[in-house]
């Protein structure tokens, strides 16, 4: 069962190329749908792959560097002709409501549905969203200006019923929801029976962390993310640019993969490339070199993850 | 000889698909280039079009709506990160610079390359560039905000000296210039040689309007431009949404072909295209009724204008 999906809008990183677009990820776990980063271009590239603007309705934004926010106001401008009404969910640094609002103003727009924005601190990390499933938490990195990484955690799932057992043992419908938290049964004639019996294992929950634009971070991200499932991590250069990527607080692939190796992560996505590279496969064997199970986030890509028997799939 | 070449890089209207840009073209005449406007993805156009970026000296904004200048930030943080030094020469209203400098401010950037305003006036037209070969005027239009046309205009050039007539009366260097302005010879026996015998016609000038967005405009467009040869008009709409066209001040592709009709326009382009029409020809029709020679400025089409004996050729 896939629960998590993930489509690279852009792979590129400060300046886009015609197959190369500036960052933004399309994220759906547990049913519910996140855009991450929204680079120049964001629209048309959702358009390209057929992701509804409906479902669009919260949209996380690392920092205010353009290629991960120039084509926020654009897509918010499209959705207001459309004749979006529902409103939509901003996260990001506390600039962003001005950055957002002085762009409107300037092109003369009041946009018809309203903007919530949830703020994410500089100095800790923050739980922006929660509902029954899921929550997701910003956690500061390290950039030339202030910069987050944003973590998914799908919270545990209620054990799944089994129907034959509702059917055998008559249980009513008022005790469903106790036996799906663990809880044993007992019958009229005094039996009690075990939740083993009853149910069967919930879909393991996986767990995301997304995490661009940054300098390397030691066992920082041990210490505030913990094993995640799957870790997007910026990998704009190889050791090759060890010093560029040192002046502009970037990272190598290989740094990246001893993050993800440190963090304990179980599968790695590299991106966020410079264009100097247009072969990509030295940085994904430079990462593997360190941690195998790296992989490249290339343009227009659809990664899912799911875990079977107990181990990952991506 | 082509003396004007215009490439659509946008043809849509507020509304981006993958397959029509928001609005912007690249406009060569004299040996000059222009960018006029620069939706959202504007750069990535260029690159498309393998136009380098160093050709980019000198961008037209019709108005602050966002698909004529969303791209335009996001172009110039690029060109600044490529380490450009030239000056960039931007065109447009008042508030253009206010516009721009906030959202640089958003990003923390600060261009490396000075930004040089030339401010169309909103009452009357206003000359906002001019060297030898040629000169600039904006022209307020009507639309729901401050929006201006760009009439370019090519200056007659010098007339075009014989070599064979240099070589066989001898004559100086120094005449020459004043024979290209259409002075006569007199050579050292005395005898007066009339220019036509010494030169010949030089390539005509040519002249092109820009008009978008706008609602019709009558007799103005006559007065305040006259009769170019080359006419870029948006045809948001077909006839049938006049209303619609009406309501946002745009026009139909007929209202369009009646405009370059009666200011005299050799030959029209229609552009600006909205969503709603996935098939153009219907707007290309409409405006040949009127005015047979409308064509549509479609995504990605090169034009190039041209007078030979007389004609003009598109």
């Amino acid at each position: 069962m896939t629960n998590l999906q993930l489509t690279i809008l852009g792979s590129g990183s400060a300046v886009p190329l015609p197959r190369r677009s500036p960052t933004s990820q399309f994220l759906t776990l547990s049913g519910r749908h996140f855009l991450l980063d929204c680079g120049e271009g964001t629209q048309t590239k959702l358009r390209q792959h057929k992701i509804g603007f409906g479902r669009i309705n919260h949209i996380f934004i690392s920092h205010l560097h353009g290629d991960h926010f120039f084509g926020l106001v654009p897509l918010l401008t499209t959705l207001h002709l459309l004749d979006r009404q529902k409103e939509m969910h901003l996260y990001g640094p506390p600039e962003l409501e001005q950055a957002v609002q002085s762009l409107l103003d300037s092109t003369g727009s009041r946009l018809r549905f309203p903007l919530i924005y949830h703020v994410a601190q500089p100095k800790a990390p923050t739980l922006v969203y929660e509902d029954e499933a899921l929550w997701v938490k910003a956690i500061p990195l390290e950039h030339g200006m202030p910069c987050w990484g944003y973590h998914f955690q799908e919270k545990p799932r209620p054990r799944k019923m089994r129907k034959e057992a509702i059917d055998r043992l008559g249980i009513p419908v008022a005790e469903i929801r106790q036996i799906k938290q663990g809880a044993a049964f007992t019958d009229l004639a005094g039996t009690t029976h075990a939740n083993e019996t009853l149910t069967d294992d919930p879909a393991p929950a996986l767990s995301y962390a997304y995490c661009t634009d940054t300098a390397p971070l030691g066992p920082y991200l041990k210490e505030h993310i913990g094993p995640v499932d799957l870790l997007y991590h910026e990998a704009t250069f190889t050791e090759t640019h060890r010093d560029r990527a040192q002046q502009t607080t970037h990272c190598t692939a290989r740094q990246a993969a001893e993050g993800a190796q440190t963090m304990g992560a179980q599968k790695l996505l590299l991106g966020h490339f410079s264009i100097r590279y247009d072969d990509l496969a030295p940085l994904e064997e430079e990462a593997r070199a360190v941690y195998p199970p790296s992989y490249l986030a290339r343009e227009d890509q659809v990664f899912e993850l799911s875990r079977k028997d107990g181990k990952l799939y991506l």
